[in-house]
């Protein structure tokens, strides 16, 4: 097999590979043969009478099209490196995450950071995830707004619709605004949905309105509904079990789903992969190799009418993965354009490096040093019930839970209840009152977290065993203007996440390293969960039910009004 | 199960359809439950769990992707009077006759007809077929014109492209020109092609040109071959063969192809159906019915990016077909947009009027009357080779043939070697000088045959056993501006096409007869073909091999050159 290694930035002359099994994703096969490209595909030469050999395996370059570029905490360009090694050419991103922290000029500056892999863009399209009475962020995302992105040609899709009761309403709403808006700037274009246990006539609604995709998690129940229904499911990895592998193998399904990775934090990425780490998974469970290739390559294409790649064809992208075997999966090389990209034992072969930010980016947290007066926890003393959160520690689900208390004036001493004190700190200028409660399933060792990576808006969540340990690891993610701060009664750290208090400047290899960090310490102070960092983080996110806590106030998610822990 | 009729033009309730079974197109197979719908659907309830029964089968309305409403010389308004009761109820249609015989201006005219079915465009890209050195049409249409198209809603397609020399040479053309104006104006649509025989490194050319479809007769070895490289196979009547259906059975391949007609004339329309024809035969020929459905809804949908119609769900346009059974397809009802426009034994309930057209279009034959003197057949006396025409029967195929004659003097009497004349006449108010030369396979009885539907540039064309009579024959095709002229000695009929001389106002029943009446005529005089009439007018189209006639002069195809009888 003869190649040469050419820099992704210089012309690419004509390449040759040559005996090979070549996926063929019309009849999801391999065909012994070799193929001439440029930066596009030139020829593929198909022997089906040839004998074949021992040859590598030639697929199409991944394709991601449901994930968040934020939830791995860095740039496009650092998360194109990244993920390169792991075979993803091409992602659709709703960076929704950005939207909220800095409204759509920094959404725009942030979609143009330069990257090896194609970055395509979905609109973020619940911005902010409730509205400005239940919580503060940059600002909202409307029609304006999404008419403004419309204009880009790399927005190809409307990011998740997750507001079912808005779409339901008669009223007038945002939502309906910006799917109308959407539909005649895009007509054509696939608008996502974010619709768990939507079943039945209301399922009908929500896919009648124009949302035809989910990839929220699935059951086989849920599979036959929804694509029986005209949905398209992306299957994210929580989703792939025996049960809902056994569904989507129906050889009739292909082209009904894909794989997707929707969240995967930095050291998860660097530990387990990518769209690669979904795909091993789902062929364990007993799907064809060929299947779960289609899955990950031309049907996300087909979704998304990226119709210049996701194939082995005249035309298209040299977009491609050369594999050791099917039955791993395991990934020799990559190649970007015609252009080798990546070679295993050499590494990464071609880098893009991230340019100089604004200042204004890099400065975002807005607020004054804390002081522990500031925190509201007074209570007139007797006997009540309060209302505190409880959070489960298998889901991202928190319910209402009473706790009754006999308070002695002065301070209240939660931690006698096994209470650890939960507060969230507005950064957007407005120095809004702290607004702090309790929850059960916290903390059961001394310290505090406070992390500026907080769904959606992002301000400054905290959980802390005191009031004191509190203020100082707010203070310090304040003074560092971005980050997580873990602080113990002698001990600091800091993971610094500058660029809008969510992310990360620094290559995915250290930042791995330290957001492992921040996994540990949650584990070691008893903060138990499947994902412990995501499961702190959208403590403040009033979209999942049933009690969340945002800048505004305890939040009663199916009410979606707030709630006073106080008194009721 | 109850229905109530709503007409097609007042405001539809909803409706409900009970106790059927329902097409699911993700598992191609039929769940049993019901449908509630207005305009669009509402809700399908699929009941997984119950036992069915002996209901009808509810389907979608059929899509014809690939098709040229003029073969039928009719309007899109009675196009789809005459479709709607086979089950048609959307269509991607290609008007090239019109954009030749009236350009830009007169095929918006004509797209803007009334119809119940809904017709989508795909924009003429070979108008004229060849270049306006080698045949006289109202205009070329070229990027320019392009570009204005383009501007439509209904322009979803580019039409297809059939010249692969242009596609295939360094030099700027036409046909290049045209492509990249449509990709820059509609990014993302498709691109229709026509590649008989093109394989190899030709096909791949072809195809990375951006041309990825493909509608003309296949073979198990061509549709291997153009499926695996990327192309959607488009398949006509002609192409439904049992070697072709074994090999498009894999089911993989479903979304890989589609059925769709092509051309159909009149009286086939009436007396073998539409598509639903092409269905039948694919059912006869070993097909499961559900696979033959999908290759007539859902698949053309997506090849079209139709999203909204194609599949039985939620949001998407209430059309449908009642059938009685699978056996057969045989359609008991067909719904557009929720209302009941069809019912066998009734008819068809809703019928769409033509508007009053503008004169020019009834006038467009700018001819002066003929005289025999005009016909050039002057000949030096003495022996020699002339250059005829020698049609094929069984194809459209025409070849380069040689007749020895021997000439003496004074009018050439071409019947004694079993010749027929055959002759072009500029109509476009070029007065140009006529274009005549001689033909093996023509006419075995006396007569003349004059038609204005003459592809592509619809000159009139005429086939005769004299000049006298041929003379006959064109002066009363100008005479009533546009038509078809039988004539035989002592008898005329006269088949009128007054819109552009290609087009009939009659209903398709009345036209239908009178097709009827051309064919019986041809085959009684000894024209022999697969389709006498289509065969006849296709004698001017220099585009198919080898050896055509155009008002320009005898066209040597493969060399697009012209050809002078008498002395070559």
């Amino acid at each position: 097999m003869g190649r040469s290694f050419q820099p992704i930035d210089e012309q690419v002359t004509v390449n040759k590979l040559e005996n090979l099994w070549i996926y063929n994703s019309a009849y999801q096969c391999f065909d012994w043969g070799s193929i001439t490209f440029g930066p596009t595909i030139e020829h593929v030469q198909r022997d089906y009478e040839a004998p074949g050999g021992g040859g590598l395996y030639l697929i199409p370059g991944f394709i991601d099209i449901h994930m968040h570029i934020e939830s791995s905490m860095t740039t496009p360009t650092e998360f194109s490196n990244a993920v390169l090694p792991h075979g993803t050419t091409t992602i659709v991103a709703d960076c929704h995450e950005v939207a909220n922290v800095f409204g759509v000029e920094g959404l725009c500056d942030y979609m143009d950071l330069p990257s090896l892999v194609d970055v395509f863009y979905a609109i973020p399209s619940s911005v902010p995830s409730t509205s400005m009475e239940l919580e503060t962020n940059f600002g909202p995302i409307d029609a304006e707004q999404v008419k403004a992105l419309c204009k880009r040609k790399d927005v190809i899709a409307l990011g998740e619709i997750m507001n079912a009761n808005d779409l339901f309403s008669e009223s007038d709403n945002r939502t309906k605004r910006i799917i109308d808006t959407f539909k005649d700037q895009k007509p054509g274009f696939p608008i996502e949905g974010h619709c768990p246990r939507i079943t039945g006539e209301m399922l009908s609604r929500f896919i009648a309105s124009g949302v035809d995709s989910d990839h929220t998690q699935q059951t086989a129940a849920s599979i036959r509904e929804k694509i029986s229904a005209g949905m398209f499911l992306e299957i994210q990895r929580k989703s792939v079990s025996k049960e809902v592998i056994d569904a989507l193998k129906a050889p009739e399904l292909a082209g009904r789903f894909c794989f997707c990775t929707d969240d995967v934090l930095p050291d998860m990425l660097a530990k387990e992969g990518h769209l690669d780490a979904v795909l091993s998974d789902a062929l364990r469970l007993g799907m064809r190799p060929e299947q779960v290739i289609y899955a990950a390559t031309y049907s996300p294409s087909r979704r998304m009418n990226l119709l210049d790649r996701g194939q082995i064809a005249p035309g298209r992208r040299a977009d491609f993965v050369l594999l050791d075997d099917l039955e791993t999966l395991r990934i020799r090389s990559v190649y970007k354009n015609g252009s080798l990209v990546y070679e295993q034992g050499s590494g990464l072969l071609a880098r893009t490096k991230l340019p100089a930010l604004k200042k204004e980016y890099l400065h975002s947290i807005h607020r004054m040093p804390l002081t522990a007066e500031q925190f509201d926890l007074s209570l007139e003393s007797g006997e009540r019930d309060i209302t505190v959160i409880e959070r489960e520690e298998s889901t991202t689900f928190t319910r209402f839970a009473k706790q009754h208390i006999h308070h002695g004036g002065g301070g209240f001493s939660f931690r006698q209840y096994g209470l650890s004190l939960i507060a969230v700190v507005e950064r957007y200028g407005h120095e809004a009152p702290i607004i702090s409660a309790f929850m059960k399933n916290g903390l059961t060792k001394e310290g505090a977290i406070c992390s500026s990576w907080a769904h959606d808006s992002h301000n400054l969540l905290v959980l802390a065993t005191s009031v004191e340990l509190a203020v100082r690891a707010v203070n310090r993610v304040i003074a560092e203007q971005g980050g997580i701060a873990l602080v113990d009664e002698t001990e600091e750290t800091f993971i610094p996440l500058p660029y809008g208090g969510i992310i990360s400047i620094e290559p995915i290899a250290v930042l791995s390293g330290q957001i492992q960090q921040v996994r540990t310490w949650l584990v070691d102070h008893g903060y138990q969960a499947r994902e412990e960092i995501m499961n702190f983080a959208v403590l403040s996110l009033p979209v999942s039910p049933e009690l969340k806590i945002s800048d505004k106030g305890l939040v009663d998610v199916r009410k979606q009004q707030l709630v006073d822990w106080k008194n009721q």
